[in-house]
């Protein structure tokens, strides 16, 4: 089965102590896109201005991504800069520069609206409403989202919670949407919100689900060098939402194996700077991983 | 088979946002012993002073910890006091009177020194090396650390780590040892310093052991409510130990699933102030907290 995704699709300018990157292939959407392609059909929702590069539309091309539902709109991609500081766990936004995003408003073409896996990519909760909205009984939504939008759209994306199956956050924003420092205690509150499933990410540490089975621990593939994290927590959920629409059975008895997924993914998002390390990995690397992971948790 | 375990003997007087306990057992001996009994008989090395009071004996005693090795001394017990911030990651020393630990000399009955699993608790490298001293071939020793010893005492305990088979730290603690901050990288740079076992602890991220059967990645038991996180990492090593010596079967067949009982009874640690709730746990206790993990991880 397909999956739509929506998100941003942006040009990222990334420093790290060791090296520059300028106007890297990113956004919340790009990444989530490229690491669902590895296992379902992908059908993106985006806008991107009249700078954005033509080799860009060609790496979707090349995983087989479905524009149909990206925007080429008048003006300049949306562009974000940051900087890492040397143990890569701190970034600082340079600038953001919202060009197209700001005025984007997602249409989507027919044949997307009855997609069944929905992935409601990081950016602003009034458009992932409105993607939603346009949507005709799908069978799982999942919303991703970040600080930005707990700090200045808390309403609307309380008002997306209730209407989404899965909800996906990391530890630092768990905290800051419920107050509360104790993991398991957040994933009760945010369920409370809404969501069946919620995913709690912990970066290097793994993640973790809190579902209708219990609690599943979900382990990072342990990386020996971080070149660039961005983009990761996006690859994870989008991993995890395309193998939940590639695989067979019901969403609880896949749903932790699409977590293990979806960190094998980000792991290899973290090994080059913006998309360049995950665009060349292949699905047996993928499988190659899941393996070693397995035998990496076995007790 | 039984386990050697030598450390500090102390008072702690713990202060969280929520509760005072003044003058509770303590020390990293105290906590790895009572971990450690719930699964092999215990030898204790270690000195309190003449205001140790009864009823900790008592709790040594209800244990089955042989205290032929506990030196009764002249003058002080050695008495911690800390305080814990509101999310308990943070913790300070208010005040640290040695007392008896700054003399203290650890001398073996003759019974001890044949014992073959010896856990070298935190306590001063140089009292580490003098019990590793006094040990006939011990089949299996693990020593722990902390900060302070990296900070002030760095010459002796690399000579430990040239002497040991496993070594356990923090997460903080292997970075300040190898000034890197990939925990994988860092497992590997402490090998290189001697011991074939390097396990790194990350509080409620669970836990990580290099060994020569690869990366093992440990859970932590997933916690709601934590009282007071004191000795939690004792109480790791010290169910670990107890493991091993208590299980059949070579060191790598059983150190994951040791791993496991430690990370439990760490968990048991949590939940009451000093010892209140490890000393009332019961292996049943640990056997139902252990066979949740195996479902919280498994995909």
């Amino acid at each position: 089965m397909s999956v739509l995704i929506v998100g941003t699709t942006a040009l990222d300018s990334i420093k790290t102590p060791k090296a520059e990157n300028p106007r890297l292939l990113g956004g919340s959407a790009s990444h989530a896109a490229v690491a669902a392609s590895f296992f379902a059909p992908v059908k993106l929702v985006g806008g991107v201005g009249e700078d954005f590069p033509k080799k860009y539309i060609e790496l979707y091309r090349k995983h087989k991504i479905d524009l149909e539902g990206l925007q080429m709109l008048p003006g300049k991609t949306f562009h974000w800069s940051g900087e890492y500081e040397l143990n890569m766990n701190h970034r600082r936004t340079l600038a953001t520069e919202l060009g197209v995003i700001e005025t984007f408003s997602p249409t989507l073409p027919p044949a997307f609206r009855n997609v069944p896996f929905v992935l409601l990519g990081n950016i602003a909760p009034a458009l992932q409403l409105c993607v939603l909205d346009q949507m005709k009984k799908p069978k799982f939504v999942v919303a991703d989202s970040m600080d930005l939008w707990l700090n200045i759209a808390l309403a609307d994306l309380l008002k997306l919670l209730k209407r989404v199956d899965g909800f996906v956050l990391n530890d630092s924003e768990a905290e800051l949407l419920t107050k509360e420092d104790n993991l398991f205690v957040a994933l009760k509150k945010i369920h409370a919100l809404g969501p069946k499933y919620v995913i709690i990410k912990k970066g290097s540490h793994g993640s973790v689900l809190s579902g209708p089975k219990g609690i599943f621990i979900c382990p990072a593939y342990p990386l020996t060098k971080v070149v660039d994290p961005t983009g990761a927590g996006d690859s994870f959920v989008g991993g995890l939402m395309g193998y939940l629409a590639s695989a067979k059975g019901s969403i609880d008895a896949k749903i932790r194996r699409a977590m293990v997924y979806g960190s094998v993914t980000a792991a290899f998002c973290c090994e080059g700077f913006g998309l360049n390390t995950t665009t060349k990995t292949k699905r047996a690397g993928i499988e190659k991983r899941v393996k070693e992971l397995e035998k990496l948790v076995r007790f």
